[in-house]
């Protein structure tokens, strides 16, 4: 049923791809950052943000979106929080180090609280909160996005997917590692429904009219139009009857937090173009926060709090029809296993554009 | 179709429920605040959260779970974050402090964060969000609870309706105030639908097997009954169709942030009772953040673009048949200002439950 693919190991990946960046104009030390984000997200499984965006990327960059290279500044700094402006540079190493400045506030001051603006897409939220596991820290990361949600009673998109991720460390379990996007489901789920022309379920998403449909080409044909009408439910679906409102209220929390907080774009304004069809930076708004468990209580106690909830949770009895209860993250991290040890399958789509660009600027995919 | 309401005044139901917790042992300051929180939810229109309460908090102190005016502790403290015990007192006073507390780190480090843990019940949680307003911060509340969601592909009830409130200031409109149980509907929905006699809506619950059910009095019986099978869903329903595992990973979240991370204990170890029938304190756990805008850029800036999105979305076109969007806490908003001018509604079991704990206690409501 999926097209074939290619299996490739992580570290050739991300070696290719480093070069890929360097030579796009990025930092030896740049470069590696945004790979590792990059194939973090191949490995954990999401492979809509792996290298499936390298040529979203590349396009960004040609088009003047993204200025490779760009330093950040940094704008205010209070004892536990800053605020960066990306320059219009990629969003992985401006994130990395505001991620890194917030543990680093969280260790003097117990929460340390980085906002970016002026900014690009960072790949998977997932990968900074997780930066704070190492430093005995609960972390957390959102970004806003280009518009994909409808608010409840509305017609057209007016809000990012805007993830959610949070990461707390465990001692002898794995961590809790939720990173999920505000909406019922991503844009990429559509798109299987399409290619099987299967009716999706219904409460995923809308019409040109604002109503509930279950034709996912249609919504499909309706995002890649201008004006875009319709589009992805938020978390709980259409209208209240099932909370449609709460997942609404989740996705404007994490755009005032990314974008208003920060002064960054929000998604209804992000990716900018002129009249005269001139693209301007994305100005897209990020935030990140840590906050130290040894600044409330002993981190071995924490953790074994953390592993106690979790086994609890795993053991408990299960649903008529289910063998298992998962813990956020479990999922993951057995697939990052398997595929470090076994390859990421990368679809053959993928595959071809990587190589493509790879040859492009000269690079040839090592034997 | 409701039953019979009285119509009181919220400064004479203040006083007398103030009244009330002086006499059952708290400090006029510390019954003011109790009294606070608790109208504020009938002001706003969140009735389950309101003076109907006052049984409750009653019986809990009977049994000695309350503490009534226990002093609480500061057990850790950094410059930016604290952890404070509640001794088992009321939830109120000890979370209007924390939050307080949040403040004031915010103003000095730009963020603050406070926990809480040995506490009980504290009311609304969008209320101490709500106290950041004023001093131009973003508040962030919420707690774990009893028993309630089922955990995706679980049987049993394993973590509590586990709220997230954040509250934002607006400039010209009103600010955003989201106050979300990360259940897919609060319990009280349930007991509507009970007295009806009507299905409610497939996605809101699961039966003593852990299936989808639309009998609202089944599921109530059953979450009366010990051992507890079955409960609410969390936001997005049974299983992953509409992605319940993110409002299963939300309502954790919550767990870890207000649980685990105070050291109290956790939804499924709360109002523990003794092998010999003994009510120990519930062990309740809350967190508390406060971000100061200005720490991040100037308060106006934020307040005017906060106002403008909030346009936007209001003037965005409406799906089909609808005619309003609302930004969260809108409705509240509304709700109590009719409220303070024509009264609250409360319903007269209610309204008799007041009369007969006051009566009990030597108090008449005032004429």
């Amino acid at each position: 049923m999926e097209p074939s693919t290619v299996l490739v190991q992580a570290e050739a990946l991300k070696d290719f791809c480093r070069q890929i960046f360097v030579h796009l104009g990025e930092t030896p030390a740049n470069a590696a950052t945004i790979t590792d984000v990059l194939v973090a997200a191949d490995l954990r499984g999401v492979d809509s943000h792996g290298v499936a965006r390298l040529g979203f990327y590349v396009e960004k960059i040609r088009l003047g979106v993204i200025h490779p290279n760009a330093p950040y500044q940094i704008v205010h700094e209070a004892p536990a929080t800053a605020l960066l402006d990306a320059g219009a540079g990629m969003g992985q190493p401006v994130s990395y180090r505001a991620m890194e400045m917030a543990i680093e506030k969280a260790n003097r001051c117990g929460i340390g609280c980085v906002t970016v603006r002026n900014s690009n897409h960072f790949g998977i939220a997932g990968y900074y909160a997780m930066m704070a596991l190492e430093a005995g820290c609960i972390g957390v990361a959102m970004t806003n996005s280009a518009i994909f949600v409808v608010p409840t009673f509305g017609r057209d998109p007016m809000l990012g997917t805007n993830p959610i991720a949070v990461a707390a460390p465990a001692g002898a379990e794995r961590p809790y590692v939720l990173d999920m996007a505000t909406s019922t489901v991503p844009f990429g789920k559509l798109e299987i429904y399409d290619r099987l022309e299967k009716p999706m379920p219904l409460g995923w998403a809308a019409d040109e009219n604002g109503a509930p449909t279950q034709d996912a080409t249609r919504v499909i044909h309706n995002m890649h139009s201008a004006p875009i009408r319709g589009g992805l439910t938020p978390l709980g679906g259409d209208g209240e009857l099932l909370s449609g409102h709460k997942g609404y209220g989740l996705a404007l929390l994490v755009e005032l937090l990314s974008g208003v907080l920060s002064g960054a774009l929000t998604s209804d304004q992000v990716y900018p173009v002129t009249a005269s069809g001139e693209h301007l930076p994305a100005g897209l708004g990020h935030i990140f926060m840590a906050l130290q468990v040894e600044a409330f209580r002993p981190l071995v106690d924490f953790q074994a709090s953390l592993d106690d909830l979790e086994r609890r949770l795993k053991s408990a009895p299960k649903a008529a029809g289910q063998d298992r209860i998962y813990i956020h993250g479990e999922k993951e991290f057995e697939q990052a296993e398997r595929r470090e040890r076994d390859g990421i399958p990368l679809n053959r789509k993928v595959w071809d554009e990587i190589v493509k660009i790879g040859a492009e600027l000269g690079l040839q995919f090592p034997k």
